[in-house]
């Protein structure tokens, strides 16, 4: 059966070229050709980050990571900041790791900005905050820069981002915003096969988490740092990831970053002119759009299901339906990863045929 | 550069047929497809476990289940059975994790007994034993029929027995002996790419994860049982690593578990008449060398190092120099996975010209 095209956001398209440097052949991961390969993704990772702090690879999905946050740096209490399923439910995971936790809910589709979160730790209750930067079941981007220059103002309170769908997409700079645990996944605009995400943590942060006695071993921070030393990981990595990651970066650093940043915008305002043409609206608060998916308002109570359906069948990709409780009176559109302009716009006349066609 | 095949006790060769699988193109985790590959491997899983339990894929290596599962079952206190560089280790993992825990050492290659444990447990203090059934570091098997049968007098006590390195190599009927976790990586003799774990729980044990408030999220039991409710996963999946379990399922079966089995035990025997037959010894104790690798004691004084390098610079594989604090005076063949007899009478027989030439 062919393989049907991705437009969802995440797991993406990935490349053949991805697909066959994930395929290599295994190593022992306690050799020197390990410590090779780690050693050869570390500069890219760093440019990526921004940071010169360690960059880790977490054989997990970013949710390790995100309980791993939990764990290493709440001592007192966490604020989750959430506005959409996935920083939703950072609240709850919070709650599973036998934590305090608070939430600041806004409604789906709005963004969190930086007056709200400062408003609540302004109280001196909490000693962290996560943040989702950019909501992928909504397709709202944060106000991060906004955001992380209050955060400066409390440096007790440590500030958690998750940039799963952001990262690489966007320019987020881990150091110059002061930020103390970013993350991401690998199956979003990195555009590698989903099963592992990649984390930096701030000096601060890893002082804070010697201070925590629960935070495990598998996500714990001080043993990534500890294992880095030495250009190993804590426990068995996924060697495939890092072969992959390898050959991503290379992509990456030719195609170069800022160019790769001004594509990702260029798809997005495509995109967002193809909603507004159709007479559709965009799911998030004006201005806060994402800028490696789009979430599209059914205003047009348009038959998600059967227009997926009619671009599958004739056109043999799919985008998605809408993410849980708005499946259906939204859908999205991912234009992240390798996906050229010209792609895009192949996908919207797609979509503009689909549409007709039901 | 030409690939070096490893005989090192895991990652092991992985072989085309899997790396192609593994390879395969990217698709929704939320979407029929993916839970149709699932729905497809669970039956196969199920037989190798000998469980009519589900069995769930993590995507971690095994230490996040083995954390896990003190997460998920220890509020009283755990007693770890200690013999090798692993066993150890799970003793330190479980007081990271914040729970009490007592050791319950013996010799590098030792073998853990029932009546050591028995000793123990008879107190009433505890509510879970961990073993490691296969001790990758040192070679050894633990006599687990019996250990299991012992247990089972202790229904308070919860049975955690990892099978890194023996699944698939040796038959562990996991209902049958009444094991309450049982995992393995998939980088060892099943013969997969490293970067995920398999693993079943009781029933037991799912009512003592309920009473259990500071489980986690990641590697909660729980909700790997709900998501397996849809063939679903509680967090993004490593795909590819689901493909590649498919692929070598279908391998297994055409083999036949039991043709699998004696032909780990066949390529075992060889390996330690090959050991006898130079004048070496088996590092574990009488009785309990494990079948799917032979850890030697250097009893020669060889020079291990230089062995591994004429082996490697020769004939383009690598044996394992031996682990921790046992390196150089031991050292590891491993015969487990995919290698027919005749594959390991060539690797002994180049190891025999490696001795010669060094």
């Amino acid at each position: 059966m062919a393989h049907t095209k991705l437009f969802i956001p995440g797991p993406i398209e990935v490349s053949e070229k991805t697909l066959k440097a994930f395929a290599s052949p295994m190593m022992g991961h306690r050799g020197k050709g390990f410590q090779d390969l780690y050693a050869q993704v570390q500069p890219g990772l760093q440019k990526l980050f921004y940071t010169t702090q360690p960059v880790f690879v977490s054989t997990s999905s970013a949710w390790g990571v995100m309980e791993g946050s939990i764990r290493n740096l709440v001592s007192k209490k966490v604020l989750n900041c959430m506005s959409g399923a996935f920083s939703d439910k950072w609240y709850d995971v919070a709650l599973k790791c036998g934590k305090q936790a608070e939430k600041l809910q806004v409604e789906w589709g709005q963004a969190i900005t930086a007056a709200m979160i400062e408003a609540k730790i302004k109280t001196g209750e909490f000693d962290a905050v996560t943040l989702i930067h950019n909501e992928t079941s909504t397709g709202t981007m944060n106000p991060l820069a906004e955001i992380a220059a209050m955060m400066k103002r409390y440096p007790e309170v440590h500030f958690i981002v998750d940039t799963v769908s952001s990262f690489t997409a966007v320019p987020i700079k881990f150091d110059e915003l002061g930020i103390d645990v970013m993350l991401a996944g690998t199956q979003k605009a990195l555009a590698l096969p989903a099963g592992a995400a990649v984390f930096a943590v701030s000096e601060k942060a890893f002082k804070k988490a010697e201070t925590l006695k629960d935070r495990g071993y598998y996500f714990d921070f001080l043993e990534f740092r500890k294992n880095h030393e030495s250009n190993m990981t804590p426990t068995t990595p996924s060697i495939s990831h890092f072969y992959a990651l390898r050959s991503k970066i290379e992509d990456i650093m030719e195609e170069g970053m800022e160019n790769r940043f001004a594509r990702h915008l260029k798809n997005a305002e495509i995109t967002r002119a193809w909603v507004k043409k159709n007479g559709f609206e965009l799911f998030s608060e004006e201005g806060y759009a994402s800028v490696s998916l789009t979430c599209v308002k059914n205003t047009k109570g348009v038959d998600v299901a059967k227009m997926i359906a009619a671009l599958k069948s004739k056109y043999n990709c799919i985008i998605d339906g809408g993410y849980g409780k708005i499946k259906g009176t939204t859908f999205r559109i991912s234009h992240m990863g390798d996906e050229s302009t010209a792609n895009i716009e192949l996908l919207l006349s797609w979509l503009d045929d689909s549409l007709k066609s039901i």
